[in-house]
């Protein structure tokens, strides 16, 4: 018998985690009885008179949002993050614990209270990445680590349907960051090369890529733990938000309109994930063995209404998925990267 | 101003797995706009025509389930894990691969549709118990890993409503094993006795137990992910689940049902969770620092229909909490231990 990935169950091995995902292609067959989500919400209004988010409305601390145009940015009204803590006492082996500095923003993407990224014009969402860049420098001067992100869906936990993300900046580096640092570190000191720029080499014109342009590549990775995730990836050498130059900022629009409409299209609904960035922490370290990149995790498996649960063997052991990230990205490329809503 | 943990953010190490967990307790305030989860189902009847796991019924393969009274363990229709694998090609560092061996099966509770963990009367849960270690000490003879665990509620991807939980057995060790495995050697040797032991000495009596009995604690652990996570932990020294005796099985099953009736009288619903059974692999390595523990994880986190989400920043960066474990306990010790429907 010869092995197949598409037809026996195998690990595979994420070199930015070191944590590995077990393959189970065969899974995808079995019939599925359980939960089935609520489908995609009805026509969205441009601006909603309720909306925390929408321009001009009032937010739930009662100061008025402004008139805003392009992006707008705001410090979270529930911020799980402050800036003023006192130290925690530091507890010992068993019980230890410090204080968490930081602070919390939310990043309106457009006035626009019913387009979605891949909806919105290229120069609005050229502005979207201008902003991500401009406050990660600006939170970088006073923070080691900044999270950009975006939770997109109710099923991702995004309680505002304007479309919107998020920025924490925490004083201090996040378990995710910690690990892709070592292995990133790791990988540098033994090939002299950052661990991302030798993926995104292998990676280009091959079976797993999702978009791809002259500067930029979506993948769903080798080692991918949710069923359609994607890796945004830099073909050439950076470390931060901020060091884009705005020819890269105006090719990863387009990346990002690509990407984002295929995820529309796969289900023809509006696509849930949690989307982010990481890029090389703002601390004193030395940044080399960085490659800024961006993770793209979406639930759903099946159709718009079945996703997929990391429950159970997945919290208690080992993440696993039901259809091999070569087919998964066969499905990305089969659909159009125009969105099915603009299309005539 | 002194630092005081159920007002300012920090964070704690778990030290099980050496990743921290961000608690934000002021966020519990935060008004809640997001998605609701349907409420819990009706009343369900004790024997289901319809039902793949009920006695004498007719399963999705053409199989009949025998007429059984007690629990009923068969080979899961659609295993993710399967025994006969080739060999799969190693890969390079970039992308390493690993055949997965082992075999998935199905543990019906009892031949009751209607009656989860708390509801079964004493000598049943009892015979859970046993079932789950008798399985443990078969699949262990072959495989490194046994991973006992239930998923409870269809927000948990259960898609089976008769209670049941399943064993995946693996001959390698999944991710959470190894690290598991990892961090309580580590402790070991510095210290000379198992990381658990010493946790349970210290945490007895104390603010965060749920349950205690001569043998048995269940506490929120201090590094606690879940809003209600729980560790459930033998107070004595024991490696795996086939070496509790007769007398530890009665005591433990004592303190399920009252664990798991709590539960259930937080929210008055049939409460969600995966849980599942750490202990020692079955392999060649030395078991002594290791104690056996079950994790239960369930995902709500205001009442019935308000689940915490893990994402966004819990995705790409680390765990944020919005209450203190130490509230958590105190919220779970306030209800009763007796079940809600089965008080007069
Ligand atoms: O085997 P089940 O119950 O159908 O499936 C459920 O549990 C499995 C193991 O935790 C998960 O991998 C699945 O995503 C989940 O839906
Ligand atoms: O801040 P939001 O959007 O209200 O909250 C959402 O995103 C946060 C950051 O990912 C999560 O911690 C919350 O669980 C989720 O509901």
């Amino acid at each position: 018998m010869n092995f197949d990935p598409a037809e026996h169950s195998h690990r595979r091995r994420n070199p930015l985690t070191g944590q590995w995902v077990l393959v189970s292609p065969h899974r995808a067959k079995r019939p599925w009885q359980g939960r089935q989500e609520a489908s995609a919400a009805a026509e969205l209004p441009r601006h909603h008179p309720g909306c925390y988010l929408c321009a001009g409305n009032t937010r739930v601390n009662g100061q008025a949002n402004p008139d805003y145009r392009g992006t707008y940015v705001f410090t979270n009204d529930h911020a799980a993050l402050m800036p003023e803590v006192p130290d925690a006492p530091a507890g010992d082996a068993l019980f230890q614990a410090q204080a968490a500095r930081g602070t919390s923003r939310v990043i309106c993407f457009s006035p626009d209270h019913s387009r979605t990224l891949p909806e919105l014009a290229r120069d609005e969402i050229v502005a979207v990445v201008d902003t991500w860049c401009e406050q990660s420098a600006e939170l970088g001067r006073e923070h080691a680590w900044v999270q950009v992100f975006e939770n997109k869906g109710d099923i991702m936990g995004c309680s505002q349907p304007h479309p919107h993300g998020q920025i924490w900046a925490t004083g201090f580096l996040p378990n995710e960051a910690a690990t892709e640092d070592a292995h990133q570190r790791e990988h540098f000191a033994a090939q002299g090369h950052p661990l991302l720029l030798d993926v995104a080499a292998r990676e280009a014109g091959g079976e797993r890529v999702v978009v791809q342009n002259e500067d930029w590549l979506a993948i769903v990775p080798f080692w991918a733990t949710w069923p359609f995730e994607t890796l945004l990836l830099p073909r050439f050498a950076v470390q931060r938000l901020p060091e884009l130059t705005a020819a890269q900022r105006a090719s990863l629009a387009d990346a990002l309109r690509r990407l984002t409409s295929r995820y529309d299209n796969l289900f023809r609904c509006s696509f849930p994930y949690s989307m982010g960035w990481h890029g090389a922490p703002f601390d004193a370290r030395d940044a080399s063995p960085w490659q800024l990149h961006a993770h793209f995790y979406p639930p759903l498996l099946r159709s718009a209404t079945v996703r997929k649960f990391m429950v159970g063997f997945e919290m208690l052991a080992e993440a696993q998925r039901d259809l091999t990230p070569e087919q998964a990205a066969a499905q990305l490329r089969a659909v159009s990267d125009v969105h099915y809503r603009s299309a005539p």
